[in-house]
Parts: C-alpha cells; sequence; structure tokens
C-alpha cells in the first residue's frame, strides 16, 4: 500500500530489511508501533506487512510516512546511497533519521555533517549485539548526537528492547566505541578460531577445548577492568604477569603451531609487539604497554 | 636447615620459587603438608621457612626430600636444566615429578620419555589462571600422563585448591591445552590493548571502554561453545553472521586505526584469512572457517 496521502502514518520508519533491519521492524511491531518498511530490494516486506507493517512503495515515501526513520544497511556507502538522493534528503527535513548501520567514526561524522546541512534532525548508533537479542533484554543500542533529540525519540527506541545508551554530542562516538569493541571482539574470535585449530592437530577436538575456553573468557571481565585503569594512568603494572613472561608464552604458541604447520601469523605480530615494548625497556610492565607501541605519535 | 639425613621429611616438594613456585609452597604450607622447598637463586625461601618450609641445600636434598616434586620454573630449558643433572635424576629414581612448568606439547612428551628412561614417575601439567587463585576456589590445573599415578597423588594436589582435571596419558595433552587457551588469552588481550588504543586516539578513555568490553567477554562463552561444536562438525553456520559481513566490520576496524597512526597488523592478519575463506567460496560461511585456511593439510 503507498503511504502517499498521509505523512503521518507511521510511529517510525526502518530503511533496511536485511537480517537486522527486519529484527528492528519486528521489535517495533511488536511493541505496537505503527511501523513502515523499505528495502532496496524489493519483496523482502511480505511477512512484516502481513504483522501490520506499511510497505513504503520508495525510500522517500517511506521516510515521509513517520517523524523517525531507522536506518540499518551494509555500510555508510549504502546508506549514502539512500538517503542522499534528492527526493529522499527533501524528505528528510525537519525530520530525524537514527543511522544503525556500521561504519567507522569518520564516516558517521561525514554523515552528520551532510544532515545538519539539509535540515535532517540526525543521530547516529551501533547495535553492539546480534540479531537474535534485538527485542529482548540482551540487545546493546549506543547513540551519538544531540543529547536533545535523543531524548525526545528515547521513548520509541526503547521498544527496541535491552539497554540504550547516549555516548555524548560527537556523532562519531558511538562509531568510536563500536570499531574498539569489535576490534576486541573479532580479535578474540580469531584467537579462538586459531586454538581450534591447534587444538584439533593436537587430538583434542573443540567439543573438549571450549569448557576451558569460557574459563579463559570468564577471566576477562575484571582483567578488561584493571587494564584499562592501567592504561588511562599510563601505569601498566606488571607486577603479577610481566610482558617478559607473555612474550615467552606466545613464543611457544608460535611454535607449537608452525611445528603443525598452523599459521600463526597474528600471534607472531603480537609477540613482535611484546618484543617491542620490551626493548624499549619496559619488559617489567604489563602486556597493556603495547597500547603505546603500536600508537604513532 | 639440611634434610639430607631424612629422606622423607616432606610430604611435596617445590622447585622453583618465583611468584607462581612461592604461591604453591605457600598453598601446600597453609594446607597443613611439610613441604620442602629449593630455588636455583638462594634467598628466596625466607619466608617460606619461616611458615615452616624445609630448606634444602640443593636440588637433589630438595627431591629427596619428599616422595612427590612440583617443579614451576619458567620453561623446560629450566625444568631440563635441574631435573637433568645427574645427582637430582639419581635421587628421582622411583619418585614422581609433576612439571607444571609452561611451555609445548613437544617438550612435555620430550620429558616424559626421558622420565621413562630414567624410572622417575612423570605427570605434566598446566596451570591456567593467576597466581593469586592459587589456593583458592578459582585454580584451575591441568595434568596429562598415566592416571593411575595422577590419582595416586590427587590428594596431595588438591590442596593448592580449586579445579584439577586429568585430560589423558598423553603427556603433552596438558601442555596442548594450555597452549590453546593461551593462544585464546593473548590474542584476546592484544585486541583489548589495540581497541584501548583506537578508543584513546578517538577521545574514548579506557574507563569509559571498560564496561562495554566486560559484555563483549560475556558474550564469548555460548560463542565458543556453538563454534567448537561448528568446528568439529565442519560445517561452520554462517546464519547469523556470514564472514562476508566479517571481514567489512574488520576492514572498519584497521581503517579508523590506521586513520589515527595506529599499527592494524593484526587485524589485517585476520581480515586477511577471512578473505581467503572468501575467495575460496565459503563467503557464507561462519567466521570459524578460519580454522582449515590457516592449517595446512
Amino acid at each position: 500500500m503507498s503511504v502517499h496521502t498521509d505523512q503521518s502514518a507511521a510511529a517510525v520508519t526502518v530503511l533496511g530489511l536485511g537480517p537486522m533491519g527486519r529484527a528492528l521492524a519486528t521489535a517495533f511491531l511488536d511493541a505496537g508501533l505503527r511501523t513502515a518498511v523499505w528495502n532496496r530490494t524489493p519483496g523482502r516486506d511480505g511477512d512484516l506487512v502481513a504483522r501490520g507493517a506499511i510497505a513504503a512503495a520508495s525510500a522517500e515515501e517511506a521516510v515521509a510516512a513517520a517523524p523517525l526513520t531507522v536506518v540499518c544497511v551494509v555500510n555508510y556507502d549504502a546508506s549514502d546511497a539512500v538517503l542522499r538522493q534528492d527526493a529522499v534528503t527533501a524528505a528528510l527535513k525537519g525530520r530525524t533519521v537514527v543511522n544503525l548501520s556500521a561504519d567507522t567514526p569518520a564516516r558517521a561524522r561525514d554523515t552528520a555533517g551532510w544532515a545538519e546541512r539539509h535540515g535532517v534532525r540526525y543521530l547516529d548508533g551501533a547495535i553492539m549485539t546480534p540479531t537474535p537479542t534485538i527485542g529482548t533484554d540482551d540487545a546493546v543500542f549506543l547513540y551519538s548526537g544531540p543529547g536533545g533529540l535523543y531524548r525526545e525519540h528515547q521513548g520509541v527506541l526503547a521498544a527496541l528492547g535491552g539497554s540504550h545508551t547516549h555516548l555524548g554530542e560527537d556523532a562519531g562516538r558511538a562509531a568510536a566505541y563500536d570499531i574498539a569493541l569489535l576490534d576486541i571482539f573479532w580479535t578474540s574470535m580469531a584467537g579462538y578460531a586459531h586454538a581450534l585449530a591447534v587444538a584439533r592437530a593436537e587430538g583434542v577436538t573443540g567439543a573438549e577445548l571450549a569448557p576451558f575456553a569460557q574459563g579463559i573468557a570468564a577471566i576477562l571481565p575484571p582483567l578488561f577492568t584493571e587494564f584499562a585503569a592501567d592504561t588511562d594512568a599510563g601505569t601498566y603494572s606488571g607486577e603479577l604477569n610481566p610482558i617478559t613472561s607473555a612474550a615467552s608464552t606466545m613464543a611457544h604458541v608460535v611454535h607449537a603451531s608452525e611445528a603443525h604447520g598452523i599459521d600463526a601469523s597474528v600471534m607472531r605480530v603480537i609477540e613482535g609487539q611484546a618484543r617491542r615494548v620490551i626493548a624499549r625497556g619496559h619488559g617489567t610492565d604489563g602486556f597493556t604497554r603495547v597500547a603505546e607501541v603500536i600508537t604513532v605519535r
């Protein structure tokens, strides 16, 4: 159906109906909000319409249908390609866009600048949890941009479930957290995939390793707090675990991997960072001192 | 004092009085066990002796003082240098060594072979938790080697607190788990140190990032179980998070880092692994498919 004749037909519009966009639209519908939907590739909205969503015939119709548009596409090349069309930009004037697509802080700030130049009210955001968490208590959403604008739309956004945090006025801030947290996530997953390969080469199955791997994950949270404080203070206490000891362990991982023909490039790079810290005279410091050697000043 | 005249003066001997060896000796003493101690560099045993430890004048005296010797030194070069001295090897004949030093599975098996050739009863082991956990419920110990020998000494080892798991008869098995788990740990820590550097460049402090980083750590345990099952089965389901999406995220991390002059070598290597998976036609698989491309077959 067309929403062309009723500009306030919906409470919220969702642009982008990939797995995450569909989860967002579903959560809005489940919360009883009138929801307009649109996707560049047609045919993704059938079941959403069956659940009460308003199918828009074009992106400009979709954004005109509600005071708030939530965008969730693959990256900012994709969101630019939709939002920066003249007809869409014109329809957005005076309305609010919350861009939950993932990209870099620089792209988020660039889009905030575009929005300001065109009278579009703009919040940037990031979704930190996977699709199945949307609409549940486990979802985590981050936002940055004008605080007043965030507070205005907080009620509708709360329909997505979970925790919502406004991180500050700088539009790039949500993306900065997103990048840093995804850095931790994917680096950890790479370590885990590598560990599974090494374990398998040693005759240890994933099922055997997993319970102990969970034990490793369990010791990370307090260390994250401790090492954050070390880094903020520039102290890097290595009293219980000096980086010389860490480097020795890393060498064991490299040797054990390569003895089985397993690529140990990631750990070789990490060991190299640790060796640079030691070579600069900080061998008794903790490992997080590497945050300094990898940063050009 | 010398224990030369009483070969059963102690229940257990600890060789190596670095921070971990001292924690082990302290836990044995706290459990009321007569404990002999020795360290290559003298002068480390003063407070332990004040708490009732028996100070041995030499490594051979130390191992002769008890039926069970626990070794905790920096690596197997160091443990070989102590244990493979003729006088020490002779004193160990018929006694048990539990080597809790860290090294590769190959070194553990080599030491088990040496022990067998010299009539020394041998268990290999690994300590998976940091020094402050020793003697508490949080300590995690892994063992491999003869199951009967493990059961014989299980009672004394229980004095170290926490959980104790015998992983199998292959002496290298504890070290294999150790290497795989330390691989996860140090790779994750490298990701965290990098994230702290990126966050700082974006004006986000460690204290601000840490609570969200803890949220990332909290989602790892169920993923570890799921991805272990994927890897064991060779299925690598990417339904909710295909590796193409992961690679796109990794590229964002690389670009955001390098825009601030921060070394992104680790993530560049990880992204490269993901790109290889995609290039081999597995773009819809999950990320753990990289466990296959990093393994030479």
